[in-house]
């Protein structure tokens, strides 16, 4: 299968740098979801498109076992600073985190399995705004879930570009290996006044203080130390003039957790935190949104991804990948059906470039060998 | 003395209708200067015009003693609103605070005085900028004194308007009466990162939450319990996403002193606080701006002034005034000449408006009683 | 009168040696007592023993205007470490305030107004436990004051020796010249636990900690700038083993204040502090023991005492006093009668010893010049 | 095996309650020292005594490879509440943490084993003091080690019974399944004072505030989150009286770890808190005592044991054991040798006990099944 996928390295390169060059923010992924749509009609798959509003979904077999593999596809608000040909060339957006490779190869694996047979369904899933959430706060894997994608499903992979990691390699845990993310939002309120006049005033400044600390405590106190946490605040505003005692202040952060009983209790002591706005005299208003879930590497599908990349690339470039609390979509996915997400090593060797940076790029070898591992692992599911 | 001033009242409500119809910002007193000009010639006063940018300094008589008598000029930018018939023709421009008043009965006693004979020199300062600074941070005050306004000034006496006060009564004391007031900015520094690497970053909100709590340390533990102190935080800013740990935290605020060694002690703390940033593992940058100084009535002249309005008005009018923490720049002219200044009751009974309020406003009937105990006192020491 | 205090000067000395050479703590001045009492009998004087437990009360005259004069007798816990003839002869027992020289100086002043007619009564305290509280936490003044001391007095006088000036000199202020003082003792509970389970646990230690740095920000933030008020904590005790998180917290602290709105503001703001042990989940129990007044001389009594002391040492020789936060039980007298306390210089030139200092001496001229002082006064106001 | 082990419940009963009934402190222990010398002699093994000590060695058998099964021995010094016939008979001293049992399991494993022929050396470490360090620090094993005792080992095995796991039952894991332990200890020092005269003193209770705030935010923003860490402040002490402030807080604490890195990123952090004591004008002395190493269980031990747990119990009666911070000494065993702790299922049904509970017992049915899978396990890894 790897030197199938590796006969297809031109086809996979050129939709990579067409998608690369033409980069669409989340939920607005039209000229991508238009060429995944007519290459999986072209390929035979049957097509449904709007799916998760810009998402697209192929489909080959019938019945069970229904395995889906997905790919994201949506870029980043960067303005890209690399020279290669095939840069962005809308200005400000990029694909700065490897979607295009991602969509590249889930059509590299449409393109291998196209010629074969199996039982079941091989189900595509081509997802929009895995960075992003729409008006209502929803992410792509979200509103394709609300469409359906996901129903049936028996196993669900997925995979990640990675330029920490060298070309032909992968990393690969079973578990909680990406954190659930949550936002919290908050305003303190004092009372206003005359800087000289702190007596006649309620210093929200000074509480949002006593709060910063407090929130900072919590994961040193509250929670299981093995158990990973994290609060951290974004921002904080409050006042306008360096006289003035301002009525409010403003807090927005983040949490990261993986374990649900550790959310609660995040949740529930972020709260009590801000409480000491009441107690001095102050108040406060909090609101926690939900966001991605952990992301849950099942260990059934982790075996067979293993099983798949040793047999393909030997089992010494199989390395185990160590949680992290950046948060992943694709655990909507893995919340609903056994699934897994791999990491793909794609460093450019002698220069590295990070995710996310304006001139993040990949060694484009990298995107047969994913190809590869996703087709044989779908196939050997299907198989039994 | 109050005979007479009472029998210009009409005059001297004219004059503070006009002006507060037409109220100027500060360094912006054009109209409010040419009027004060040209009435201090039509009284046969010497007559210097762009004293300290925008103010008028007007003379009578020769040598010493020089009694030095001010008024400032200068309006608020606030949105009068008021319905009386000499509002603010200025939009979002108002004299909130009474210094048309002040110009006001500054111009009655040019008045009062014009028909008097006596030995030295009086000289009215009629000043802009009292509430703002320019470009290089300095007052009216100082812009006046850098003009030689208080050269060889023997006392100099300023009244302000006080609502808090009835129309009748003056308050008045020794001593520091006003803080002394200084700016100080600072920008925390850390390393900013993703919300879901705290260990990879340097945290300038927590670090802010610590200088915060030490700010508020100092006027606890480091001041002389007996010795006035301010430290209020007016802003804090940092950090645009509730998901990513900023770079930076700004900070401004405020200080209030009413003795030098306080001043410095202060300054010291403040910066020691700061210094947390760099203990742990950030940085920071702090400037203080050195304002107004503590304002000090001067024994000699508050005696003088109490003497005059326990004729005038009889004692039981006379009350204490206690310090406040406010600060007001006629500091600069005491801080360099004996000087006083004395609140006088201006206070619209059964409906009381406060100073800065859109519908701030006066009982004109303490024009005169303003008017006469300046006169009376520069009277006073003039003819020994 | 100061040549005829000077004339006694041997028998003063002689008085304030022996009782410097056997001190006795608050409420066991046994032989002190006895020792006033002696003399004041052979003096004439009518004398009650056991006023206030351990106090004497030696009176003259009869009738209105009753003057009185108050020494306090009671020496500290502190082992003398000098080596001068007369040193403490007790072991662990000091009389390291001077409140040996107060008792030696009235002793001098009923010597001298022996001698004298007035009208009215003159009433010589002599009080117990200044410096300590007996089991229901009341100090020499209040027990004196349940036992009649004050009863139909007049006027009170008492002065208090001080290191930091200069034989001949005394200072002097109206006013709130000493601070009011509460103590206050609490405990913060959480839920011990084992130091590596700290989620199982609730820690005070952490708690304490938060409550500290708001007990800190009340008088920055609560109080009026120009209101002194000091929160002070001296003791915080909590825990056993390092690796066991405990139970409780305790701690204890001292509270002082000049005006009895600030008195009641820092109550309210120090249990708000409190109260965020239980927002972060634990408990607080804390008590508030009211203790001295803030001392007020009386203006009245401040112009007699300026008036004979500028007659006797020369206007030059009585300065200011400025307000202090040491607390001093003669409030409790100056609260019902007018009065007034001032200090009387009594340095060694050149080898300045501090009060409470274990090698603390007086330059024993300063005698004579308090009973002076004392007497002339007591008979200006009761000759009227 | 297991029935083997189960025909002799007898004896380790009686061993054990003998043991329990004369409970030792660590290296005090004296008497079961001797008992276990003269059981293992009696059973044929080579007897060292005073390894590490109070320790006893026996073995049996020459060359590789060597296994060792390690067993401790000391006692608690907590007052037995029980009322059981064997109940301790020394007051104040407790086998509450169930050590009794394990030396009794091994005595047990020394009989079973002391019918075998196998290759190898079976070696058997009797180890005082693991719950306590001797004057320079030491705990047992570090002492057993010191002498010898892992010499040569190429496998080590030890359990520990557990009052949450019913009878019948193990949990076992690979990896790092106890915390390393540190202890660290600071003075902050200040400058003492009076609490009325805050401005002349450094206050070390509020520089403690700030430091125990800044303690516990290193878990929350200097460790990675998936890394277990824990800071716990067990003490605070500081301060005699109320209105004094103090001169030094001093402040104990535990620090635990999974991760060397993580260790001494745990001491630098804990370090630059301390710093704030400098910086806010005060200083600190701190240092940090390394205790017990992260306990870890190889791969290779862990599954020699899983396989003969569950030939013995069944492979449902294996439960993974999850990651604690509490420490455990054998990690200075497993930190040379391979090697693994497991605990063994001891619940009273119906009336549990904690462990260090004045009222902990066990069901003795656990005895002969931790002796059977020690000594299995042993057979396993001495036969190949």
């Amino acid at each position: 299968m790897l030197d199938r996928a590796r006969a297809i390295q031109d086809q996979l390169t050129a939709w990579r740098r067409d998608i690369h060059s033409h980069p669409e923010l989340g939920f607005q992924e039209a000229r991508t979801s238009a060429l995944v749509a007519e290459q999986l009609s072209a390929l035979g798959y049957r097509v449904r498109a709007a799916v998760g509003r810009t998402g697209v979904v192929g489909e080959r077999g019938a019945g069970h076992p229904i395995v889906a593999l997905r790919a994201d596809m949506d870029a980043l608000p960067i303005q890209e600073a690399s020279d290669v040909a095939y840069a962005s060339r809308t200005p400000g957006v990029m694909h700065a985190c490897g979607h295009d490779c991602h969509t590249a190869i889930l059509l590299g694996v449409a393109r291998l399995l196209s010629e074969e047979d199996f039982p079941g369904t091989l189900r595509l899933l081509f997802q929009p705004a895995e960075e992003t959430q729409d008006d209502e706060g929803k992410s792509g894997a979200q509103r394709m879930i609300e469409d359906g994608a996901i129903d049936g499903v028996d196993l669900a992979l997925a995979l990640h570009v990675d330029a920490q990691t060298p070309v032909g390699k992968i990393t690969l845990a079973a578990g909680r290996i990406n954190a659930g993310v949550d936002a919290f939002e908050a305003t303190i309120t004092g009372r206003g006044g005359h800087g000289a006049y702190p007596h006649l005033a309620v210093d929200p400044i000074l509480i949002a203080g006593h709060v910063i600390l407090a929130l900072h405590g919590i994961v040193s106190r509250r929670i299981h130390p093995r158990d990973p946490a994290v609060i951290s605040i974004g921002t904080i505003h409050g006042g306008k003039a360096g006289n003035v005692i301002p009525q409010h202040v403003r807090i927005k952060g983040t949490i990261r957790y993986t374990e649900v009983e550790v959310q609660e209790k995040l949740h529930a002591e972020i709260d009590r935190a801000f409480q000491i706005a009441q107690t001095l005299g102050g108040d406060y208003a909090l609101t926690i949104d939900r966001g991605y879930p952990p992301m849950v590497n099942s260990q059934e599908a982790v075996d067979l991804v293993r099983q798949v990349a040793e047999d393909l690339l030997g089992a010494e470039n199989i390395k185990p990948r160590r949680q992290e609390m950046g948060a992943e979509d694709f655990g909507y996915f893995s919340a609903i059906s056994s699934g897994a997400m791999f990491n793909l090593g794609c460093r450019i060797e002698g220069d590295e470039r990070f995710h996310h940076h304006p001139r993040f790029d990949v060694d484009e070898r990298c995107l047969p060998i994913g190809a590869a591992i996703l087709a044989r692992a779908a196939l050997h599911r299907l198989r039994g």
